[in-house]
């Protein structure tokens, strides 16, 4: 079998489970193991093994059967219809639903992802990957389609805009996850396209701080935020996934106190007192707090150094000593947010949330709060700080010196000028560029670069290990000896693909966020910021496709009906935007001296009204713009609307077809004649009903209520009412 | 029959339609009567005619069977349902459904009221009481429940907290829409307890304008409304009317321009494009700067007025001409409010809304402006116009001195004083407790009173009339002389409760409202405002009972799941008042003379920004209130889960049923063995199959699959991995 046509094919493969058994002993192993093949053929897989890499075994599964696989999808479609993500029941011919809406990629290999994962109680084998029970089981994914993979990369990199049916495509292969992230960036890319104009037309003509372009750039980012939220509704029900996220999965992990049994349900219920869990969320104010403090101190500590350095160090190596702060924060601040992201994480499983989608809210929300801090702090210290009270602080930077002691040539030079410290009004034009630009560069470079170039150490790594292996005499370590030939390639792929990382794509998601929070907060300093953010996504929308067809596991297509609590932090930094630019505006709006030519003129009540008063005109504009916004024709709404109300006059047809019709009023008037006034005699003989028979016998029928009206109506006028007072 | 009896009884009558034909020729008016009772016929309705007052009969409607009555709750419940209001399907078989779950007496009403009005097509009558082809139908109402009336209104008034049971009962009889204006009413009794309280000490320890009675009546004012929403929410689902407002009736007033056949569902729509919408509610900004300066000048001029008189003024009659401005507002008040509010309503029809509810919402909004101009406006004049500017105003009042010149003596009597005028601090004062005290105490007075009077007085004169008819010899135009002797007693009590007045819950409602403005925005002035409150609605609520009994016709039954705009408008006061608290606390703290002892030391930047940073506090802490109250328990919506839940696991479990379930793996393992072996060198020979066929067929069955992973896993440590290699 070629090469090429093992990277063609993937043997009908649906999912591979790495098995590694390095820490286990092999009696337990083999047990294990014998337990894992069995309940995955207890769902209805097939299995076959492989060798693995060093000490683990490659398990492949497939669907035995489509009646199997039908089986599966139909219920889940059936679970979606009851959750409200479908208007209408599927139909109840298998066979026929899946012609009437066949099945996609992505929820094929969702359905039997969750075939493996789910708990047996639901129907699933109940393997957790990496947890309990199952550790051994290190990781289960599906293989790339390369054929896809291949076009996919080429037909992105030689178009310059995404369309939906791009996007569509992405959704059937990836799931609807991924899908919302490349939506996002996409839209988030098409509406830079005004901003990096406007950006570079006001950078020309208006020069830095233009109250203009703040105020532009504000109602911009709004008008994104609350267009993206629209956008949202529209994608959902484009992919039929309207409501997913309302669809709770419980966690795992959760642990209750206490078993309530419902007393209408009958079932019982784990319950964990939401006052334990609200005291327990009590423990973020610390959290915030001390993330807040020692990611402050460090970035203050660098910006102090560096502020030491380049504005009142004066000795030799100044040009190299200036990088020192960039280093120690290059060191300290990945150790410090892995600590901290580790702590977020304890901290939220503490709080023992429920369900999954809380869960990844509540970590989502502390780990935004770190990411805005080590994003945004050092401008806002350049911005708020530095320049309001530079002349101030700066001669207390002498603590700094010891920093540079080593290299200074005497105490002089570690002492501010004696002709007095001036701020440097560059520095925060110099620093926006470096975040927005450099900083952009060289996240998308470590991106892309850096696991390659892991990938290709490792690669060396085991390939000098081997050699030595062989060298000292021993049996060749690697298990592709024992592949059967025609296997070869393809095992030495899977292998390949078994190494990679997993994608997360909360990571790229969380990137993106970050970079709007820049425009929105700080590019009236320079409004060129969209310009760079415009050419860096481009690429991004690129990179992160290669990525995850070269770096990554293929990743488990989910699904998804928004971007989640990323929406929020989107809202919050706008609204934070509003007030940035606004205060931004005011301090430096003669070109970062103050509006009265100096910064020391600023007062603090001008500047607090500025701000308030700005953040006042955002509320307004927010209020307008989501009003037009809602005003805008969505299809997509339409659609559902219209499928509910399908479904709805059928039901209610179905039901009253069923139900006895009023039958049409029998015609009990009678003529007024002979007969009937003998039949006033009968009925006045039947004085020994209640009153209420006898008030309703006056007139049977509704021809005698007509006829008694008319002569009531006639005898109205000329007072000659003491006619026919009988018939009455 | 006595009089007591006719009193009890109801003679079975759903309900009594006025059929009033003094502007219509006879012959017009009996056909058009024949039509009327055939149309009532039609839908399965016995009817009754009798003589009314002077040209007008009455028609008595009742259901005729209840296999009618029950068809019809059948058809209600299941259009509940499939808007959602229900969580299940109501049963088929209508009498057990019934069983289950017992019409109750507001319901029945309402349906039959439906049946009454719906246009043909949705199965009802299609009667339009004072419309169109129906003009001549005057009223439709049901007749009061004398007994339960009496029992009511003596019952409340020995009880001085209402119960949840109280409300239902309120609910059962009147419907959904009274029962929640009760139930937001005694809510409010309830929740003014605490300010009341916490008024009266900090009136006795505090003093006026003190910012601590200031920061605790907006919190209280914000628990208030944000717990109402819940509240709201829990009734809703207490009397199984979640969502009703979201069932959208169509106005028969409104005018398409468009019609267009729905691609999908084949229906045709009636179409008005929302541009051409938005233009027309563009009249609305005219329309709210219209009625504010016309009403604000009215108050202005009376308020300058009575400044002028009460400050300036020092001649003869000074104390009778000081209510000459309260007889103006009284005079042209009432005057411009009728107009403008007639002017809202031709502004709301001509804005063609296409439901019911979005029609009632824009009209309340329009009548909330201008509800708020007339009641707060002469506080805030006092407060934010008289006191900061008073002495620059003041001396212009001169204008004024026309409405008193008849009765000064000479020129100085209207002057300014040389000495300078002061502002009278106590002005601000005197004017909350004239609104939050007097017009209270008036407002209620009127409600009562003055119905009681005009009936007293319509009847005095339709006394003198046939009085007068009798001298003059004619035949007496009492329409009672026709009435059989044994009905007559009940024919009289109809022929009153149809001269009644219809109950307008609304206008409750914004009373209440209203109030609660005047506690949020001012009540910082005058600490004791609750207190006054907290008496006026114990009357009110008992007030309000004793008016729908006895001065109104019995309410159509009509269902809502919320107080509708009006909490919207609570929001705005809430917010609004944070500002208004915030100012008065600063302007005043000094007891009404500024923060250091003279009004003019007011800077406008101070209180700016007092004002928004107090507005921050309050939307931080109306977030954390809101989080507060989400994370209270729910029992409605706990239950509502609950019956949801039930539902769906029945469907779903009648849908799987149906479907085929994975059959058990079959035990497809073969032990190794010569035969298996045998196979092998049989399966060699299959090299004409597929790659992927081959792949999957090396091991047959799971049990294989374990064999081979167990021998895989021994192999593993050692090196010795080139045994075995043939049974891959």
């Amino acid at each position: 079998m070629a090469k090429s046509q093992a990277l063609e094919s993937n043997m009908d493969v649906d999912y591979v489970l790495t098995y590694r058994f390095a820490k286990t002993d092999k009696a337990t192993a083999a047990a294990k193991f014998e337990r894992l093949v069995e309940a995955l053929a207890s769902v209805g897989l097939d299995t076959e093994v492989r060798n693995g890499d060093n000490h683990s075994v490659l398990l492949f599964v497939r669907v035995a059967s489509d009646e199997h696989l039908f089986g599966e999808v139909y219920r889940s479609r059936v679970n979606d219809w009851i959750h409200g993500v479908r208007a209408a029941a599927p139909q109840k011919e298998t066979r026929e639903s899946l012609e009437a809406e066949p099945l996609y990629e992505a929820e094929r290999l969702r359905i039997i992802y969750q075939l493996i994962t789910h708990p047996k109680s639901e129907g699933g084998a109940g393997i957790t990957p990496k947890e309990g029970e199952w550790e051994e089981v290190e990781a289960v994914f599906a293989l790339h389609d390369h054929d896809y993979n291949k076009d996919w990369i080429k037909k992105w990199t030689s178009q310059y805009i995404l369309k939906t049916e791009d996007l569509d495509e992405i959704r059937n292969r990836l799931g609807e996850k991924v899908a919302f992230y490349f939506a996002f960036t996409q839209s988030y890319f098409t509406f830079l396209i005004f901003p990096a104009a406007f950006g570079l037309s006001s950078w020309l003509l208006l020069g830095h701080f233009s109250p203009i372009y703040g105020f532009v750039s504000a109602i911009w980012c709004t008008v994104f935020t609350e267009w993206w939220k629209h956008q949202e509704v529209e994608l959902g029900v484009r992919w039929g996934v309207r409501g997913v996220s309302k669809m709770e999965t419980k966690r795992r992990d959760f642990k209750h106190e206490k078993e309530i049994t419902d007393p209408i349900t009958g079932e019982k219920v784990l319950m964990f007192p939401s006052t334990k869990r609200l005291q327990r969320q009590l423990l973020q104010v610390p959290f915030a707090i001390g993330a807040a403090v020692m990611l402050g101190a460090l970035i203050a500590t660098c910006f102090g150094i560096e502020v030491f350095i380049s504005e009142v160090y004066n000795g030799p190596f100044k040009s190299i000593l200036v990088f020192l702060p960039t280093g120690i924060a290059t060191v300290f601040m990945p150790i410090l947010t892995s600590i901290f992201t580790d702590f977020a994480t304890r901290l939220t499983k503490y709080e023992n949330y429920e369900t999954h989608g809380a869960y990844e809210t509540a970590l989502t929300q502390k780990i935004f709060v770190m990411n805005t801090i080590t994003s945004y702090l050092p401008i806002f210290l350049t911005a708020f700080v530095y320049v309001p009270f530079g002349t101030v602080i700066v001669p207390y930077l002498d603590v700094f010196s010891l920093t540079v002691k080593p290299f200074a040539e005497d105490e002089k030079q570690m002492q501010t000028s004696h002709a007095g410290f001036s701020i440097n009004p560059g520095r925060l034009r110099k620093q926006v560029i470096y975040f927005t630009v450099t900083a952009q560069i060289v996240n998308l470079g470590m991106e892309l670069i850096v696991p390659y170039l892991k990938r290709q150490g490792f690669a060396k790594y085991k390939e000098m290990q081997s050699e030595r292996a062989a060298k000292n005499g021993g049996a060749p370590a690697s298990p592709t000896t024992s592949d059967p030939p025609e296997d070869a390639a393809f095992l030495q792929r899977v292998r390949k693909e078994a190494e990679l990382g997993v994608y997360d794509v909360t990571t790229d998601l969380r990137e993106m966020v970050l970079q709007f929070g820049y425009l929105s907060l700080f590019s009236v300093v320079w409004p060129l910021t969209a310009v760079s953010f415009i050419i860096n996504d481009w690429l991004e929308l690129r990179a992160d496709a290669i990525k995850i067809c070269v770096e990554m596991q293929r990743p488990i297509p989910w699904r998804a009906d928004t971007i989640g609590p990323w929406l929020d932090s989107l809202s919050f930094l706008t609204w934070l935007g509003s007030l940035t630019t606004s205060a931004l505006v005011y301090m430096f709006s003669n070109d970062g001296l103050g509006p009265s030519g100096h910064p020391k003129n600023l007062t603090g009540w001008a500047l607090l009204l500025t701000v308030l008063l700005s953040e006042h005109i955002f509320f307004l504009a927010r209020w307008g713009i989501r009003v037009g916004i809602s005003k805008l024709a969505s299809p997509g709404l339409e659609k559902e609307r219209r499928e509910r109300y399908l479904v709805r006059k059928q039901y209610f047809e179905e039901n009253l077809s069923q139900m006895q019709r009023i039958p049409k009023m029998a015609d009990k008037g009678v003529e007024i004649s002979r007969e009937s006034l003998e039949e006033d005699a009968r009925r006045s003989s039947l004085k020994t009903s209640s009153p209420e028979e006898r008030f309703w016998e006056r007139q049977r029928g509704w021809r005698e209520t007509v006829q008694v009206g008319r002569s009531l109506i006639e005898r109205a006028e000329g007072g000659n009412s003491t006619e026919g007072k009988k018939d009455l």
